[in-house]
């Protein structure tokens, strides 16, 4: 960490703390500038809670060197993560491709879009049964009658489930139907939501928040490893920016800068990410080349009567075009992607 | 409503629209002009969800013309709402301080702290005991034992207890202690958390949301207000921007125009909102002279001993001379501000 | 356009509107809904400043329906529009790439640049020799002196020169070097240089503003276009947001959004971008998947001695190794991209 | 400078950056820490461009320690600049009012909205002659018979004028009418016309930019103080945020943040910052209250007919009201203004 004190900094601020810090056990060495004293602090920062410093008389900035995450960054782990669920890999250097729609509407629906999508390839089945909503008058799904609507698409099909837990309190219940439970955005700072699921095993989808920096997403993430489930996975889903004419920003170099930051799966959700149908198929290609290690699409066999996210979902044509063009972009950048329909999942091993 | 057809759609795909919103007993207007078509509806389009209509064939636009939230609108009731608790009370003509530390710490630095704030005519106590830390390695407060603390330090000096709860399985039990429910920042969309807050009359101090539209902002007031609790205080802490100078952006605009939209009082938290102590007291009349009513402030004995903010927490030194500076200020917007130690809390009476 | 009135509107203050309109020989249609009044304007809207209208009492909201901009608008001309400089083809079907330093600062540096970049099939030489500068005390460029470094670099290695005219003065002396003229992300809105830079009939490489909306993007084209001069090659360049972590915010939706709305070229700057030189590969990749028509990239032949920007620039020998991985990205979009040395320029076609 | 060394970074290349600096006459202390090594620069950094630095192999961060900018610090200049304009004073204890059109429009118009203005205090007449405008389509003011009317008006009430200057060619002729040169928030990094503007003794009305940081703004005015030139007034007129249901976000907290940071005097300008009449009065007076040094606002006489930014005029009978307003807020931060049409100007001293 690096101390940088206001110009005339009397001495006794400096020894007041000089002292603090090593009574924490660290080793401050103080450097006399031209303008300013400098005190650098050697030994680990994180030890430490910067704002205590940020008060202390005479203190102008706190600068902290390390990260303050350790699991989720791959200075700890340089190898990438890989999650295998009931055989089918996420991370390293197979695709995964999770697809559904936004909402389980019905049993034909849901049913008809897992045939449909797993047809090209999609191996995990998304679809909401809780869903939040930013006003109090909209549909909020199916609750524990999607999941099982869910379960049977997703057997049929040879799917795994991936879908949303809003609530510590129904992780035990969604955990019946999901193989693997996805934190929304809206609760990426759920720390309530986050240390619980970090006592479970399951795989977690977490995604970034709509204004979290990568440091704060990562941080999250670091909530469930700490907690003793090395299971997370990524997703990013844009950010909101001052430009209004998508739902958000998909950052090119949001996808390739946590690739580089941490050893964790990445999936990218192109629909919410830009809020339009005829922008998912680019996007899609553009977060494979951007190093993705799969993506999360909105199918609907009918988008313009989907009760929510309509306008942000393919069709299941659109979905097997877009699979295709997958293919020669995924090869370009050292990934492989299947496009037949997945194997029955494999027996999880007991634990 | 408005839909705005693409240019050239085709004649069945507008009857194909008119006669969805007729079925949904909506009077669609369709209006040929000399590049698009326009389609006016008239009646109570939130009724409807409006992400059918993106998807359907040649929608190019869909404009809502009603706001989405009601209750918490002004529209809907164009007199300010003042919450009256124990006597104190929240909007209107007075403005109402609440003050205390970021996080309680021990009983001498609460009772200490709430001794200094009253002196000068903080009514309501502030002070976390159960701490949201974007990291999982930070301080997380002393949770019921720390409620416990505040209790004590409020009843010596007569003050209201203002204090946050982070799930909806604490609600019981802050309740016990608290006077005035607070919603975090990173829950204003924990529409869990939202909801069972509305099924209680409890005053809930509603912050906004770090990225957060201000119709966000109303719809997250209309959940709780919805659920059938009238007793929504609104807490403006800033935005996050591009500006990395201070923590928060504090926009005087979303002040007035909050108070422009909506009848429900509004508070303004100067401290999380620059984050830093030599802001505070500036940002505070500003708030003040924009139309708050009133302000929500971090006040720490010894500043750089606390454990957490620090960096943006103000003595009970700079605390009094801010009330007196606010004095002349209040007066130029036609608001009062007592300068004297509260009174002993009213009897609530029974519901 | 539509305009919305307040609720409650007086019937003279929507006549006051409808005879403003039928004055500009526009056709207001009433309609009288549930909460509000709204009036629905047949006709071109563009004729009108809807700032007028705001501003009328009981005016709530004004919504234009159609584009502000009509010449960059692909509802004008659905063709791509091709940009053909002395048989280098910019948008349509092939991939058109510019590359070098940052800034001119030798003869040799320049022109070992070009030959490295030349040789994997970059068609036109970048280079700065007029350099803005955030601060007045950091090296501002060689001027004239570096523009004939790299008209020489240039002619030795077949290429096209692109380099950045910063005021109005300077369009003949950078017109006499450069084959495109480019327009700074700080300088998009300098409506002085747009409307001169019309006035030529030279190629334009027109930097998005760091916080331009897409539709003032297109906005500052149009100023161009609409002077006369057709040649207008879009590049986007990444916008300002919170997160910091990177120089810059490059929004792949942005890309697929920009060749949506408009049938200009557009070009994608994946170093100042990123401004991190490990990201740089990445996001050319992604920009190509999703629908770029080029790349400009910074190329230093040693990065750590570049008197601007170094930390963004790749080498020589990572150019190469990106150029061959466009290949199978570039086929997956339907786009041609050659790895063989530039043909001689041809012979530019009086006009 | 502090330069943070990857992990693991090898000792040739610290020893290679420990050379460069004692090259550059700098001090580099290094630091062998526990995960990492941190090279400590003492001497003045801000010779140095640290980008260099960032491209230097090993190299993970490089932090300044520094502010770049030099003249515009209140730590090079601790007392407020006050700059005297022919008697009328900015800066320091005095609020300064600016207030006109948005643009001029006829001699009746501006000389009627001079002397309703100036009846309630107001000392400086603003109005645009040369007008940006977003789009090529719209009115761009009267250019050289603007001026001409603006003088003429201003002469009537004894007022002073500001007006903006686009390019730098026009500097002598707007200079000819005008006693404050604007450079508007779109040219605030057009550093031709900066360094023009920095050779002339011309007070200069320096508009933030739309996106700029604090450090760039002042970056900004350092351009023109670093010519030669003193008279620099900023002006805060709010930044481009997610938030669209204003026009500009207008910080509290940068308002403060400047005048904390810089000794040049501030003008805030509510009615860009807001974009909405409504809110122009309680952000005036917010802007005080925070430590503005002046205004300045749009005001028309008939604002639904204003040629541009009509619906963010006010009244001139708003504008009395707010002056008055004004006077408490004033003096409870410690200011004066006067509610009395200004006296005639004084004869400016030859320089």
């Amino acid at each position: 960490m690096i101390i940088v004190m206001k110009q005339g900094a009397p001495k006794e601020h400096i020894d007041h703390i000089i002292a603090h810090l090593q009574k924490k056990n660290l080793e401050p060495v103080p450097l006399i500038g031209v303008e300013r004293t400098v005190i650098a602090v050697i030994g680990d920062e994180r030890l430490l809670d910067t704002k205590h410093l940020r008060a202390m008389p005479s203190v102008g900035q706190v600068m902290p060197v390390l990260r303050p995450y350790k699991l989720a960054s791959r200075e700890t782990q340089p190898k990438d993560t890989v999650i295998n669920i009931k055989g089918v890999k996420i991370g390293g250097k197979d695709l995964t491709i999770m697809a559904g729609p936004c909402s389980v509407e019905s049993q034909e629906q849901i049913s008809l879009t897992a045939r449909a999508v797993a047809a090209t390839g999609a191996q995990i089945l998304r679809g909401g049964a809780f869903k939040p909503r930013t006003g109090p008058y909209s549909f909020e799904g199916h609750k524990e009658e999607g999941l099982k609507m869910m379960k049977k698409a997703a057997k049929e099909s040879n799917m795994l489930i991936v879908t949303e837990v809003m609530d510590a309190r129904d992780i035990d219940l969604v955990s019946k139907y999901a193989d693997i439970l996805q934190v929304g955005a809206r609760n990426m700072q759920n720390y309530t939501l986050l240390r619980e699921l970090g006592k479970t095993k399951k795989p977690v989808l977490l995604k970034r928040g709509l204004c979290a920096k990568l440091k704060e997403f990562l941080l999250a993430a670091e909530y469930i490893l700490a907690g003793g489930n090395p299971n997370v996975i990524l997703c990013e889903r844009g950010i909101r920016t001052y430009e209004d004419d998508m739902r958000n920003t998909l950052s090119i170099g949001a996808i390739a800068r946590t690739k580089e930051l941490s050893h964790l799966p990445l999936i990218v959700d192109p629909s919410h990410a830009t809020g339009r149908a005829s922008l998912v198929s680019p996007a899609a290609l553009a977060s494979i080349a951007a190093g993705a290690d799969g993506l999360i699409i909105e199918v609907h066999p009918n988008p313009e009567e989907a009760l929510s996210d309509g306008d942000q979902s393919i069709t299941p044509e659109q979905f097997k075009e877009l699979m295709y063009k997958m293919v020669p972009v995924a090869a370009a950048v050292n990934k492989r992607i299947s496009l037949t329909p997945p194997d029955e999942p494999k027996k999880p091993k007991k634990r």
